[in-house]
């Protein structure tokens, strides 16, 4: 394409894109990669004669999918999601609207979502079941590995307090749920090297981005204040909803105290035993972390006003207006 | 955005795109959901006191990531990966090239790239290994499930005859490799329910698309004609990318007389052990087809002046040119 016409497509472009939410989505890139993996040798890889036992695989990689919009802003997001999830995660809801994915690039942030390592498409490791087939190992070295069953996860999804409960007003789309369950993927975290390879990972990624945001969810929630205590360079901000913890406020804050960090909240919290101690700690360590000079925020949206939200709140009827809030709060604080 | 700027816009744009390979994507919608899947109840779910042994897992899920270009081709095209491989296949080259889920947007049509179930983002069984931890089934029960070992790998993917010499005029690009290789997941087909739960999952896909054309690979190759016999209704099209089977010649290939079909091969196959008996049987297929009533082709590249192909052609230094002529294809036989 001649260099001027393209220059007119652009400006073209930008100014039908005026409504971001609406309209087709244009991109300046879309694509994949891999962070992090190494190189492992295994005679344990197969048990079938078509496949050779022994040789090299690749271990502990995270896979990455992006689009970046036409001048998108100075700092990037990364989505990460929480146990027994996938990237799916932040695409399209079960009901089919827009997920934060889509909702990120149209308000113009260069959007990456991950698979942790050992999940969805960043590999994993089956040496050990080929060991104790094979006989070469106990039974007991077989991985821990587990699938949340659907009435269990219920309540720590928060629909309700207990399977088949509803929470009154929940924003959830319920009707929606058996497109939900078939998200979930068996999670082998449990299985896992300490500490968990996605968190370098993720350091990995944000150097190479240069000024990224981390956005993790649930079990994720505590691997980006883990990335930043690891090496904060290129990590502009944290924003950890619903996490499965947040770092320790009795331990040691000052490698806490140079990023913009957030905490996000949904409703039932207060009610809900696996979440109420944690919402409780993220709250000491929000204050200690203010205390010592850092930049930390707590929102828990029933105290803003904004009821009925799930622990899956990037799913609830009101997700986009929570990424508003998120979007808002990067370009006020992250930049 | 108002109705008639919307209009302006979409002219706008169409213009814009008269260069479709470079610029700008413009998408008029993009995201994923899924296909199939079936409620299992289990009591082996976890070993773990956190998350309950029973309750409802589910099974055999396809996972589906598109792009749809604004005024979409009449027909739509899935791309299927291979074995110990995920939809990355079709993604960003490991050397950083467009995928051809991007060429084939770029060409006008609706893209979807699918997860094989129990892979990627698919979700999967791990039932049988706390069954066997948990001392309630024998160590025979255990899955079957390999990682493809980069050495024995080298030679099913034609790098060279064998690892790690290379073929003179390999257009695979060997210098990352690295990345490459983080690409292979662990494989659970041989520990999946007969037929694979892929086959019924293309098939229903095919029909809510409506006209559909399947671009299987390798291990997957297979799966679109095994779509065909099971219910050709929105199938409008058949391209199996070096397929590690075709149905047998020697069979009725009644099922297969509606359906466009084309085969397609790279180079070096005569002297690969594994592949070579598969193009003549391929061939024979084809040939029966055509002499039925059908049709079929066999594109054997080296034979139209093309050489230096893989089998991961998709991802060698003129993936495009081969794209483009897959496009054509589909184009001339599949509307």
């Amino acid at each position: 394409m001649p260099r001027l016409l393209a220059l007119v497509c652009a400006l073209l472009l930008a100014a039908c894109a005026a409504d971001p939410l609406t309209g087709p989505l244009t991109l300046q890139s879309q694509g994949s990669f891999f962070v992090g993996g190494r190189a492992v040798q295994s005679d344990t890889l197969s048990t079938l004669p078509a496949y050779a036992p022994s040789g090299t695989m690749v271990l502990d990689q995270m896979y990455v999918r992006y689009m970046t919009p036409p001048n998108p802003a100075p700092v990037s997001v990364t989505l990460i999601h929480g146990c027994c999830l996938t990237g799916k995660t932040w695409e399209t809801t079960p009901d089919g609207r827009m997920g934060w994915d889509e909702y990120f690039v149209r308000r113009g942030f260069a959007t990456h979502v991950v698979d942790q390592s050992w999940r969805g498409r960043s590999g994993g490791d089956i040496q050990a079941i080929n060991a104790v087939r094979l006989g070469r190992a106990p039974v007991s070295t077989l991985p821990t590995v587990f699938a949340a069953g659907q009435e269990a996860a219920w309540a720590i999804f928060r629909f309700g307090d207990k399977y088949p409960d509803v929470h009154p007003g929940l924003r959830f789309p319920i009707s929606a749920q058996r497109e939900f369950w078939k998200q979930m993927v068996p999670d082998w975290l449990n299985a896992q090297p300490t500490p968990n390879p996605t968190v370098p990972a993720l350091a990995e990624l944000s150097r190479r981005l240069t000024r990224n945001v981390l956005i993790s969810h649930s079990q994720s929630g505590i691997y980006p204040f883990q990335a930043v205590a690891l090496n904060r360079q290129g990590i502009a901000g944290v924003i950890a909803v619903e996490p499965g913890a947040c770092p320790d406020a009795a331990g040691d804050v000052a490698p806490y105290l140079h990023t913009p960090m957030l905490v996000l909240w949904g409703d039932y919290v207060p009610q809900a035993p696996r979440w109420a101690p944690r919402l409780v700690n993220c709250r000491a360590f929000v204050a200690k972390v203010n205390a010592a000079g850092g930049r930390a925020e707590q929102w828990v949206l029933p105290e803003r006003g904004i009821h009925g939200n799930s622990h899956m709140l990037m799913q609830d009827n009101n997700s986009l207006e929570i990424a508003g809030m998120l979007a808002d709060w990067i370009n006020a604080n992250a930049r």
